[in-house]
């Protein structure tokens, strides 16, 4: 590997001048900072960032907890997260903690080791144990707000609810998520609320979790349990979709007999025919958002919102009815 | 933070007695191994990643480059590579490179700069300026093979046109996927030569990436421009489901009149209706031997197969019709 004194050596330079400008600290002479700049071209050399780690007690990496890799929504929150991150020099370490805090706490305890800079926890008891780390809580925010970036549950469960009852409601069923996940609930609490407001009649159904391995069972439950549901509010795509198959395996007309929204807008809800009426939520925004609020704390930059609540939108696509003439 | 300091003194031995124990290396008498596990307890102590990382050169650190994170083959990839490498100590560093090399490139110095055990690329040119990192190439391994785990495609081409053919094929469509990810033209050989053998008349259409973007539209151009298609071997399930979506849009019976093979077996291709008939690729078991190789070569251990070709499965579903009775 090479090191500063190489760099000096070749640039004819003493140590300190090359450590200078490295950092960009102290009085450099022009024609000092070409020859060091040249060396450093010639030598293909970088600082080495354990090094540097070392001696300044925080490394250019970043800790991301989140939940669930198979989620599509949570690389989308990587890739906002990573690509304003990527600006600001710093790199990812992810820990996908499979819903389980065995494996939460191994990682909060690697991030620490390794010295990161800060941490992004989109899981919900991922703030206790951070050892002093920064960090901003995204998307699962309910236990620790201190520093946190959401989408509105609330407002997305009323939408959900709202473009059902706009279309004609028949039997409603609200499926609720897990409950160990807060934002379940309050995105039912949201739809709970218009569904009482305009006196429709509504079952809830709970799900287990929001994974794939659970979704297709539940499906089949569901359609056992309200053969003659009319408009189901699902608790995310991957459940939507699954209702969806079963539905049309029935022979059951989507939207005519059944309509459904899901919640996520993930990129599948798109393929499906028909192609699925969803909650928009901003999943890149979430962690590019997140990311730049880590950034503030790290440098010790002032901060204007430490909570940052993004809208969310209803995309009408295929499953859902009409709007009914008299709206 | 602790030091090994704090747990010499809480425990009332030498720091040397401790460095040993920690090391498991040279005498260490059973009581005061006892009084040193206790303090470590007590005090909450776990020795510091960066400095052993720096001390040793190399950290407990693994770098995945992949090429794009949002296609969910490769989550399911690092979900394979997480928990092996999880098994033996180690944490991943998750570079999405987003088919740029730029991002490739910055990735693999970031890898370097902090001190890496070792490197897993999904990457075509992945390879190149390792920097004597130990690596090992997963999935798109064409362009070095020297440490590799991928799946059979041709095999996977071949398996997905000998299931078309037995099923009175009619017009075949070969979906070619992006032509500089080597792969793609494999899996087209593959069904190419089946289809050959079988006297079996075919169109290729050739689309330019694997990604979400560009499915929806390759579909409607490959259903414009082959409005007669019977069979379709697509690139990938994304596409695959795409085409299927615009199929039944424009009221083609899904397999009676288009049957319709994918590959990768993405989750989402069972929650469709019809279900897609896939090829699988063992996405997970692809991370998981990765990591294993890996593992071995840092710790410089014996390795039976340094190129481990893996296979692939036909998965029959709905999406493709009933076998001809003469078969």
């Amino acid at each position: 590997m090479k090191t500063i004194k190489d760099v000096a050596s070749l640039a004819g330079v003493s140590v300190a001048t090359v450590s200078r400008a490295l950092n960009k600290s102290g009085y450099v002479s022009e024609k000092s900072r070409l020859k060091v700049e040249t060396a450093i071209k010639e030598l293909d050399f970088y600082p080495n960032e354990v090094a540097r780690s070392l001696y300044q007690k925080k490394s250019k990496l970043i800790g991301f907890l989140l939940p669930d890799i198979s989620n599509p929504f949570f690389p989308l929150v990587a890739k906002g997260i990573e690509d304003k991150m990527n600006q600001m020099g710093y790199n990812l370490i992810l820990g996908n903690v499979q819903e389980s805090s065995d494996k939460e706490n191994e990682y909060i305890r690697t991030f620490s080791q390794n010295n990161v800079a800060g941490v992004l926890s989109a899981v919900e008891g991922g703030f206790r144990n951070m050892k002093g780390m920064p960090f901003v809580m995204l998307d699962r925010v309910a236990s620790n707000k201190e520093y946190s970036v959401y989408s509105d549950d609330y407002q997305g469960g009323s939408l959900a609810a709202q473009a059902v009852v706009e279309r004609n409601p028949g039997e409603v069923i609200v499926m609720v998520g897990p409950r160990d996940i807060s934002k379940s609930l309050v995105r039912s609490a949201g739809s709970i609320k218009v569904l009482e407001e305009n006196n429709i009649n509504y079952h809830l159904f709970e799900t287990e979790s929001f994974q794939f391995e659970s979704a297709e069972k539940a499906a089949v439950h569901l359609l056992e349990k309200f053969p003659k549901a009319n408009s189901i509010i699902a608790s995310n795509d991957i459940h939507a979709l699954a209702v969806m198959r079963e539905a049309i395996r029935k022979g059951i007309k989507i939207p005519e007999e059944l309509q459904i929204v899901g919640y996520d807008d993930n990129p599948y809800s798109k393929l499906m025919y028909p192609s699925l009426s969803t909650i928009a939520q901003p999943a890149y925004q979430i962690g590019y958002k997140g990311a730049e609020i880590l950034c503030a704390r790290i440098e010790g930059k002032p901060i204007k919102e430490k909570n940052v609540q993004l809208p969310v939108t209803l995309e009408i696509r295929e499953s859902l009815r009409k709007k009914d003439k008299d709206e």
